[in-house]
């Protein structure tokens, strides 16, 4: 097998950390695997980084931001590399431009354009195994070191187990895998042992923060399997596969509860029933770069009520810019109401069942929480609530949907990413 | 004109100091001037890494530790690009394979075999500033990182004023330039304000810290004009340069006094008069690696006597591996003795002289410091001492040889190297 191994920085905090994943590696590469390794930088490096960048510029220069944060890959990635010769095995680190990771120019975000690994196969060739420094890539048209962004690692980690061929893309975190809650907040949360590409992605995208969107939407694109483990147990973590999406029973299913919790809902009313008007409001919020996500239309015949969800910290501004533009659009009062949150159901055929909004609405509605909006799709349902009763929300939907576990997940506390 | 100046890691410690450079940086391209920077990692990064990696690895492979240690410089010039575009000025910084400087597969300590400095050339031609990440290249064979050993970064800035037909290559350090005997030991001690290539090169050799030989030489070979600058002042500095061998007059004149304090004696006994026995000893000094310096044979009928100096740490190894071999050599004791030290006299036509070494034996004789064994070249003169003795004999002939300034040097005491 050729398999992709992932180590965030949690996992490389110290000299130690390093030394026993050095060991795990081994273990594999002994098993008789071809094996590539991913190292982010170590614990607390890139913050570090940054720091010092704020102290020498009030506005550092994209490009040079990127030129500093990629020593802190090349840094993990050597250590490892000696870690595992200490071990006697033979290992080579190579740069994300060693690796034949090529991106666009888009410094500090950059996206993947073309990864060509030919130096990555030869290490395998040689019998070694090959250490990638991720988060990083080199522009295809300036030759300047790029980095891809929030979660880049791991993205890193599935671009090159594409190009490769790899069996699998493995994603080690301080967590077993992907759980049907957060197991933070419900004790009986439950491993989900496979999930299709479909269902994470909804997963990530509505708060699940062990696996970005973006990495599972370039695992589904290029059909890698992703596995995500924990680097300190020898579990076998989440499977994320095609395979699960094909061998789907009909019917539905809810795979897990997930929750966002800094959210600002904005309520617009007495609007002028005017189709622009509304649009108006939009393009407000689009000019300034803020998304949307939740939104209802309360139509009446002369006037509308508008109510939408916002990031939390977006809220104030969205408010600030509806304020200014109220003569234009000619609406009666804006509130913004700052302290929400929103709990969302995963699952395969969600929509085509009814009943779920239903049971939904009677199980919050019986704990006393209020939901002033629900929005549904294909595969998720999400509710918005107030936010100090969103813990409460996600155990009672957990419980309810007949996801509890009977014996409690077991948390093994990292220090963030 | 073309500058190339390179930054030290006590110019670079911190945040502050790298503003500091910054201004000085920019004030010169203010002038109208082309500058390329070569910066060292900051401060104490290097250590730092080498304490990392002495913590995965007992022995860490030589290509890893590139790998590690060659991302310090990323991080300074990355910083230093910060603090230029924070003042309105305009850089890029480049790593050694981004600035084209190409060597030789010998990680640790490899040779520069080609420097091609196109990127560097056209961040120019944009009217801005490169910086380079100095002490690093990429193999040319391989197109793996390697470093360049020991004072790599002043390499690396002689090495690209070369390639680029630079004006001046400006080497900013922490003292004013290059003194006619160290300042912490002679309070009289005068700046050069020039010296040939020549002259610089058996000071360098024989003692004086501010530039490596290796640097000069390659100053010397593509006649590169080198300044050594502090980087506190706005003094001129010591400048190195071929004009100065050509304007050089008739006769002799001592330059400067320099030391070197660690040397240890072998002296070997009652050794059989036949060539083969003393070439014994020195093969098997080679085969340890162990240099001599300085040597003197004592031939009488029979039996003769060697006395000769290698570096002071090397001195036990000596001793012992002649013991083990003093049964085949057939001499007859050997004495180690490793307090000792060197002082010398540089100046262009030295051995032309023969009153140099009249006034320097007359000169230690008369503060009661004895002279076991002295080498003459042609532009430099030694002689061995007790270690203790060493201060006290470079003041003594700074007097005798007429180098005392009547001001005081001003030392700007920096943090090491």
């Amino acid at each position: 097998m050729l398999i992709v191994q992932k180590y965030g920085g949690s996992s490389l905090q110290d000299a130690d950390r390093i030394k026993r994943i050095a060991e795990r590696i081994l273990k594999t590469h002994g098993s008789g695997h071809e094996v590539v390794v991913v190292c982010s930088a170590m614990g607390d490096t890139s913050d570090d980084l940054i720091d010092l960048a704020n102290k020498v510029s009030t506005a550092p220069p994209v490009r040079e931001m990127d030129m500093l944060l990629t020593s802190g890959e090349r840094v993990s990635n050597a250590l490892m590399a000696m870690a595992i010769h200490e071990r006697g095995g033979s290992a080579h680190s190579l740069s994300g431009a060693q690796a034949g990771v090529f991106t666009d120019s888009d410094h500090g975000r950059a996206r993947i354009v073309d990864v060509v690994p030919s130096r990555v196969r030869q290490v395998l060739d040689q019998g070694s195994i090959a250490l990638v420094a991720g988060f990083q890539g080199v522009s295809r048209d300036t030759g300047d070191t790029t980095t891809l962004g929030r979660g880049g690692s791991d993205v890193t980690a599935v671009a090159l187990a594409a190009a490769l061929k790899a069996d699998v893309c493995e994603i080690y975190t301080d967590v077993d895998g992907v759980f049907s809650a957060d197991p933070r907040i419900v004790d009986s949360a439950r491993l989900i042992e496979t999930i299709s590409y479909a269902e994470m992605l909804e997963m990530s995208a509505t708060g699940a923060k062990v696996l970005m969107s973006r990495c599972v939407e370039y695992g589904r694109r290029h059909d890698v399997d992703i596995c995500v483990r924990s680097s300190f147990t020898d579990r076998p973590g989440t499977l994320v596969s095609h395979s699960v999406e094909d061998t789907a029973v009909e019917g539905f299913c809810v795979t897990g509860v997930t929750h966002t919790r800094s959210i600002s809902k904005i309520v617009v009313e007495d609007i002028p029933a005017e189709l622009s008007a509304v649009a108006h409001i939009f393009e407000a919020m689009a000019s300034a770069g803020i998304s949307i996500d939740m939104l209802q239309n309360l139509g009446a015949p002369q006037r509308t009520e508008l109510t939408f969800t916002v990031a939390g910290e977006d809220g104030p501004r969205a408010q600030e810019l509806l304020e200014q533009h109220r003569t234009r659009i000619g609406y009666g009062s804006v509130r913004c109401d700052a302290g929400m949150g929103q709990v969302s159901l995963v699952g395969a055929g969600i929509r085509s069942e009814p009943g779920i909004v239903a049971t939904l609405c009677r199980t919050l509605a019986g704990i006393g929480i209020g939901v002033p909006l629900i929005s549904v799709s294909e595969i998720r349902v999400s509710a918005l609530c107030r936010a100090d009763q969103l813990d409460e929300a996600v155990r009672a939907l957990h419980r309810s949907f007949g996801l509890d576990s009977a014996v409690p997940a077991v948390v093994y506390a990292g220090t963030g990413r």
